[in-house]
């Protein structure tokens, strides 16, 4: 891993503000001065054979749909609604031209549905394919939600069930609907796409907020079959992590649509660290090592 | 090449303009509405180890560099300024820090120059290095320059002189200084900048002007030791192509800054397609097979 954490540090050393830019890296979108009343969101995911997919299965969804999909749903993750998009693509010579039909049918299918529009492109030769989608979004000022806003007491709350990553990750959704919802309607003091694991996401939104956090087990929402450890530790299940003030969410869960949300932990002070509680009630630290994609071993 | 020109087919299905699009895929850059006064301009460029660069020699200019600069030129060849970047990159395991380290540098030196802010990135684990920049930038409505306004009997001209690609694509200048000369100063009607070599790009020119070309191969302006087909079929000089009327053309031609403009050729009738006019003035069919990159052979 030491190849990406010198990246992530350098990267880091870009600084996150300036003119012109209310958040820069750091985040789960870059997120730009527009106008009077909204900011620009712009974010990029690239996805490479062998790291996040395996050619061959399903490029429809696992490829095309995929690629796009992870971008909505960083849009989505700071509360706005995803515009454009430019793909970038690496294509081995002799690649089945079936196959490329079907990841763009997946680019287009999904980009269709959420009212995307493809703006550009960039085709190139390459060993392996390669798929680099950047998105630029919308977001209104006073709905813009990042993932540094989290305050001592407040709860943490997951979109759910929590699917299996490993399995369903071909079929999931971008969540949009789900933040539109939430920042509409609701005070969200912080958010974050649960892309990389529970655990390692949380842990973000614990270090930009400087907080600790505290999750309970048995509050976690599993889907069939799921164990605690995927939830926490295996990404790619993309729904959204947030939190609020206890009266907000208390508000929320007696709503009508409160069937997909549920509590699964609090913010505590930063002193407090990352904890876990079992089911039996014993506190432990929370790991936030994260999900390692298929070819990070 | 079929693979790349079927993804090409595919994406002209995108089409070209739609609502907060003032064009989409078929350019240098899409043009997204902005403001009253000015369009957002959006590119990403991608380049793969084995097609675009070797891994190994020279990483601060071959791959940072050069990543960043290859964008630069996009907007340029729009008339705009670049403001923004992310980075998107794939790394291998084990990956010789030295060199990581190098590739970052480049890529924030040459930002630096250029006053372009890096707000965002995505690292991943990849079997070979490959780096994705993906661009915004903004042009004043009024300087905007498209691929598509060519008229028949108008100049043909050329930043340069043209310079060897295959040695010296790791020096370029990415012609933002000249871009905004020119647009700031003079009605340039069409521009690109000369990527795949001078026959491609200008033959992209007509494509989108709906017009016919003649190039003199006697008035191009080569650097010592390049050959006229190097200029013509290679690429990566990264000079700016660009047409305007004869007397605009005179007029830049007898300014104080004239010595790094050559008229090469003028834009005809569509029915006289691509013609290329030899020392002895003999016309032939100008070919557009263009640059071909490392790995597409």
């Amino acid at each position: 891993m030491k190849e990406l954490a010198l990246i992530a540090d350098i990267q880091k050393r870009a600084g996150k503000m300036s003119k012109g830019v209310k958040l820069g890296i750091g985040d789960d979108c870059a997120v730009l001065d527009h106008d009077k009343t909204s900011y620009l969101l712009w974010a990029a995911d690239m996805l490479i054979d062998g790291t996040h997919f395996r050619v061959g299965k399903d490029p429809y969804n696992k490829i095309g749909r995929k690629a796009v999909a992870v971008n909505i749903s960083d849009i989505a993750a700071m509360g706005g609604l995803p515009k454009y998009i430019i793909v970038s693509i690496g294509v081995p010579k002799n690649m089945n031209l079936a196959a490329i039909r079907a990841i763009y049918s997946g680019i287009f299918g999904i980009c269709k549905e959420y009212g995307i529009k493809v703006v550009g492109g960039d085709t190139n030769r390459s060993g392996k394919l390669v798929i680099d989608v950047s998105v630029l979004g919308r977001v209104g000022k006073k709905l813009l939600v990042t993932r540094s806003g989290a305050k001592e007491k407040e709860l943490i709350l997951i979109t759910g069930p929590v699917r299996n990553g490993k399995k369903e990750h071909l079929t999931f959704d971008q969540r949009l609907q789900e933040s539109k919802f939430l920042t509409g309607r609701y005070k969200v003091t912080s958010m974050i796409d649960t892309s990389d694991g529970i655990a390692m996401d949380i842990g973000r939104i614990c270090r930009e907020s400087n907080t600790g956090c505290r999750l309970y087990a048995a509050a976690m929402p599993l889907s069939k079959g799921l164990t605690l450890e995927d939830a926490l530790y295996y990404g790619e299940s993309f729904e959204l992590l947030f939190t609020m003030r206890d009266n907000e969410a208390h508000r929320l869960l007696r709503g009508m649509n409160a069937s997909g949300y549920s509590v699964i932990g609090e913010i505590t002070h930063k002193r407090k660290g990352l904890r876990l509680i079992d089911r039996a009630g014993r506190s432990s630290v929370l790991s936030t090592e994260g999900y390692r994609h298929l070819g990070e071993r």
